[in-house]
C-alpha cells in the first residue's frame, strides 16, 4: 500500500478571518484518503533582513523550513494584492529559501486563491515564476481562482459557497496524482 | 522657469550594505539640475496585517504615504529575490496602497536594480504589473539592470563600477522628461 | 477647439466572425465626440521571416506601419490563445516593429479582449510587456476583460450583451484623456 | 536497459541563418547516449485562422502534431522579439494545440534561446505560462540564455563560442533526467 502523502499548506494573509486561510480549512475537510494536511501559520516570520540573518536564523523561519522539508507536497493559498503576490507571503518564502539546502527544491506544489477580480490569477502566475528559481513543480490543472470572495465566505473567513468544495477536492486529487508521478 | 521635480526614492532591501541602497546614493550625486531626491527608508514598516490596519495605520506607513504623495515621481531600487519582487519591498507597497486616496495613483516611476543573473529584470517586470493596479506610469527606457553586483559595489554597498554612473544619469534625465510630459 | 484624436484599432484574430473584431465594431459606435476610429485588418500580413524582409518589406506591412504612424493612439482587441497573445497578432506587431523609425514608439494604447476564462487578461499582461520594448504607453484603467464570449456575441461576432457597451465607452473616454495628457 | 528518449526540437525563427536554429544543430552534436533528436521546421505552418481550420487542418500542422505526439520530450529554441515570444513560434504552437487530443499535454519541455539583451529570458518566461495551459512540464534548471548572439555564432548561424556547448549538454542531461522522473 502506498504511504500517505504529507501536504503542508500555508496562506498568504495574516488576517484572522482571511478567506485564504478559509480555503485551507475547507481543504482539510476534503482530503483524498491517502493525504494528510498540516497548516503552517507564517505570522511569526519577521521581515527578511540579511543583517538579521547573519546574526542567526529566526526560530520561526527554522520551523517553517523544517515543515517544508518534511512535506511531500505544498499547497499555497495565495491572496492577490496590487496584482501580485502579497508581500507577507513572498517574505516568508524569501526567508525560507535562504541558505544551503533550501527546502523547496524538487517539491510539487498547488495553488488556490480567493479574492480580487480574477480570483488571484495574477498573483498565482507570479508565484509560478518564483517556483522556477526554487525548483518546485507546480500543478498545471485544475487551477483554482475564487473571485468575489465576499459572497462566498462568511465574516470569519469560512467557505459558504458549496460549489467551490468539489473544485478544491479535484485540486487535491490532482496534486496527489502529480506528487505520485514525480515519485513523492 | 520650471519648478524643480521632487523625486522620492526607496530601496527594496533592509540590509545596511545593500547594493540597491547604493544605487540610490549614486543617484543622489547624478541628479539633473531641476531634480531633487529624497530617500525613504522602508525598514520601520511592519508586516501588513488587515487586523492591525483596522486598529489604526502604523506611523511609519503614514509617513511613507505622505512622502509618496509629496513627490512628483518615484525611483524604486529593486532587488530580485527568487525571480520576483522582494517580500519586504512588496509589503511596503501593499501597506501604502491601502485605504482611500492611495498615494501612488498617477505618479511616474522609474526602476533600477542590482543583483541576480539578469540584474533584477524579472523583479522589475513584476513591479510593472503592480503599477497597472496602482495606476502608476513606469518609464519605458532606459531600463537599468546591474548584474554581477558583487564586482561593481564595495563591501559597504557603494558603487565602484564607473560605467554604471552614466546609465543612472540617463535614467534620471529620462524620468525628468517623462514626468514633464505627464504634466508633473 | 482641440483637434480630433485619430485612433487606429486592430483585432488579433483572422476569423471573420471573431468576437474581438466585434468589440472593435462596437467601439466604432461608442466613440467620444472628439475621436475617430479606423480599423486595420491584419489578415494580409505574412509570417515574419528576416530573409523575406531583406528582400523588401511586404506591402501589407508598409500599409500597417503607415496606419500606425498616422494615429494618435491605438486600440488592440486581443484574444487569448494558450494563455498568451495569439501568434497572428504578435506576428503583425513583430513585422511592423522592424527597421528604423518603428511606428509604435511613444503612442498611447488601450486593450480590450473577449474570450478565455479570464477575458483575455493573461494575454493583455503579456502585451503590456511587449509595449515596454516598443516604448508605447498603455492605459492602466479601466481594463476590459470579456469572459464567456459565447454568451455575449451572436454567431457573426456582433456584441449582444448590452452591459459591455458602457464599459467600452468608458475605456475610449479614458484613452482620450490619457492621450491628451501625453500631449497627443 | 532503458529505451532511448526521443526528443523533438523546433526553433522559433524562419530565417535560414537563425542562431536559434544553430542552437538546435549544436544540440544534435551534444546528445546524451540515450537520447535522439529530431528537428522539425515550422516554416510551412500557415497563419492560424479558425475559418481555414474549419475547412480542414493544413497538412503541415498535422505533421507537426504527429511529430509532437511521437516525442518523449520537446526542446524549443526560442528567440525573443519585442520582449516576448515571436509571433511565428506562437502561431505554430497555436495551430498544433487546436482540436481534440492536443499533443502537447503531459510532455516535458526544455527551452534555450539566443539573442536579445537578456538571452531571450523574457520570451522564455512567457512560454512557461503558455505551458500551463498546454499542460506541459518545463524543466526548471539549468536555464539557457545566450545574449550577444552576434559574437557567438557565425554568419550561417553556427555556434562558434565553445563555452556555450557544455551548457547545452547540461540542459539535455537535465531534460533526460526530468523526462525519466516524469515516467517518459
Amino acid at each position: 500500500m502506498a504511504k500517505s502523502l504529507r501536504v503542508l499548506g500555508f496562506a498568504g494573509s495574516l488576517r484572522k478571518a482571511s478567506t485564504n486561510r478559509g480555503l485551507l480549512r475547507a481543504a482539510a475537510g476534503l482530503l483524498p484518503a491517502d493525504m494528510t494536511l498540516e497548516v503552517f501559520d507564517i505570522a511569526p516570520i519577521p521581515l527578511y533582513d540579511a543583517d538579521v540573518e547573519a546574526a542567526g536564523r529566526p526560530e520561526a523561519v527554522t520551523a517553517f523550513r523544517e515543515a517544508i522539508r518534511g512535506a511531500d507536497a505544498l499547497v499555497i493559498a495565495c491572496p492577490e494584492y496590487n496584482y501580485s503576490v502579497p508581500g507577507v507571503l513572498k517574505n516568508a518564502i524569501d526567508w525560507a529559501s535562504r541558505g544551503a539546502d533550501q527546502p523547496f527544491a524538487g517539491k510539487p506544489v498547488a495553488f488556490m486563491g480567493a479574492g480580487g477580480g480574477l480570483g488571484t490569477a495574477r498573483s498565482q502566475y507570479h508565484l509560478r515564476q518564483v517556483c522556477v528559481y526554487l525548483d518546485m513543480h507546480p500543478l498545471n490543472r485544475p487551477e483554482l481562482f475564487v473571485p468575489m470572495a465576499g459572497q462566498k465566505f462568511d465574516g470569519d473567513g469560512n467557505l459558504t459557497d458549496e460549489s467551490v468544495r468539489p473544485r478544491i477536492a479535484a485540486l487535491l486529487e490532482a496534486l496527489a496524482a502529480w506528487t505520485r508521478r514525480l515519485g513523492g
